[in-house]
């Protein structure tokens, strides 16, 4: 059988393993006239019975070969999983700094460009939404897809597929001022007046109609209202509120107002129809039009730029997501909005 | 029309009150020759143009008295939403200190006991566990199902029912004390002995196959397998591991280790067989028995005592749970284990 000698963070083997290893299975990275093999090939090479490995004069069999790597790699056993998962499925696998460079059905190292970037993570690592925009930018320019392969506590995989997304619609913004007046209640607003109740409804699906006259807004509507200039809102004690007035107010009943009401902007300016996604655990759900209420297309959360994803919260965002035909939208704020989505992916 | 006054946090009709609103519809409460009704069931009446309401010698239409109203009590709001959706819906409702005593279909005051204790809050309260266990504890007192009527941002209402339950299969664990060694990687076990790998998984569904010969264990998994006698844990530099070692690394990299952990036992040793939840964004998936091993039946989450509910989080946890056919239980732990379910209802 072929063998290999551990050095460093890397196994090396001559010649002969450029021709069995490489060659015919893409494995490891020829450098002159050795090929240069990592931690993850390498335990798999012994599993597969294709290569022992010495270290220090003495052989390691598969239990000491692991042992020893998880000592010497960060998380070898992250990379260990997702490598003999993509392996066994028939990918060609390269290493890459985030985990690895996946080549398409029908491609390997030689022929054509790696397809996927896999990102290699646990459930219990937090993800900085920094570190993810950065590998999501990396990829973009690598011009390959960037996917989330995460291990759960036991050993299980989920992939996520992550993109940037542009979100728009076709319904135009269509109520006229009012001339009644609104009132800011405890923690919503109540249009009185029953025309004027029915057209916002009827015309931008805003509010929810408390009876026949009455239309309850909520403080996110009230306030993009307001500043599109269709209606004036007053305290229960009469006081007129400006913009700044209250959005003051908002932000001390929810703390997250201001992310969300840039996000809900954003969404109606961009001919979308957001309406509250409580019932789906998230800040929206979105419509592409007004004319098909019937089914929402998207859920969407807005988080801070500086936000850290619990992978436990994002799995149950999207299988929720997922699970009612809807895809899972994270719309991140900072001096401008980004918005990018999360699918889970069968590689 | 009848007439009333608004005197305080009630509204005082006469004795015509009695008759009309409270014999026929089981509105308000008699004291000696007066009917007293609460603000939300005088809206009501208001709106339904079966009362006057004068306060100060003024009459009050719905805008004013509304407004008043929530000055006067508070979450006015979200009492009136969920009292005209009971009333709506046909049934007879008196208010009680959380929110409302609703009688079953067929049922009113006078005849029968109420069927539900209604707890009235909205998505932006956070929920005490320690209220939500004060309620629960008096409903079950006055042999009452307890709903949780949360009212979102935009006036839309959804209802959960929670119970108390006590989980329980017929799951009897069969492994017995392996020879060989279990070794503590990064942050999970290996079994590096194929026998043992076969007999953990096949006799108690524990660990994943990593491959045919190795056996990947949780940390709770190894934790409780080590605490049972069954295996004995070791360090990649061979030092030996008891429990409060072992379980000292393992809250080191899962903060809720230990109340995770009790839990873990408690439904083992309750013959239910508990998996990670992680693709389902809680701690544990459970299965009755490792018969039935194709489909978990409950999702668990371990929380503590002083536990304060998230009711968005409350709300996708259910959601999800109920749309893959599980009950989404809550386990409490103090210095005992009680398990809370909580599901969607249809009022």
């Amino acid at each position: 059988m072929l063998s290999g000698e551990l050095k460093g963070t890397v196994v090396i083997t001559g010649k002969q393993g450029i021709e069995e290893l490489h060659r015919t299975s893409f494995y490891g990275r020829p450098k002159g006239d050795d090929l240069e093999l990592s931690l993850a090939e390498c335990a798999y090479l012994i599993y597969m019975k294709k290569i022992n490995v010495q270290c220090d004069g003495e052989e390691l069999d598969f239990e000491h070969f692991f042992i020893k790597a998880s000592n010497i790699v960060k998380n070898f056993e992250l990379f260990y999983i997702v490598y003999k998962d993509l392996r066994g499925r028939g990918y060609y696998v390269q290493p890459s700094d985030i985990g690895f460079r996946v080549y398409p059905r029908g491609g390997h190292p030689g022929k054509g460009p790696a397809e996927f970037l896999v990102f290699v993570t646990s459930e219990r690592i937090p993800l900085l939404l920094t570190d993810l925009k950065k590998h999501l930018d990396n990829s973009d320019n690598k011009k390959k897809r960037l996917i989330l392969a995460i291990v759960d506590e036991e050993s299980d995989l989920t992939h996520y597929e992550v993109r940037k997304i542009t979100p728009s619609g076709n319904s135009v913004l269509r109520p006229t001022t009012l001339q009644s007046n609104v009132t800011l209640l405890e923690d919503r607003c109540m249009v009185w007046e029953p025309d004027s109740s029915k057209m916002l409804h009827k015309e931008g699906f805003f509010g929810k109609p408390m009876d026949e006259g009455h239309l309850q807004l909520s403080l996110i509507e009230s306030c993009y209202l307001m500043n599109c200039k269709v209606l004036e809102i007053e305290k229960r004690d009469h006081e007129k509120l400006d913009f700044a007035a209250f959005s003051r107010i908002a932000a001390s009943i929810e703390s997250d107002f201001m992310i969300k009401y840039k996000v809900y902007e954003k969404l109606r300016n961009s001919g979308l129809v957001p309406k509250t996604g409580f019932k789906f655990g998230t800040h929206f759900r979105v419509y592409k039009s007004f004319d098909s209420i019937s089914h929402s297309d998207y859920l969407v959360h807005a988080i801070s730029h500086d936000h850290i994803f619990s992978l436990q919260q994002v799995s149950r965002a999207v299988r929720l997501a997922n699970s009612v035909k809807k895809e899972m939208i994270y719309a991140v704020v900072s001096d401008r909005i980004d918005f990018i989505v999360l699918g889970r992916v069968r590689l």
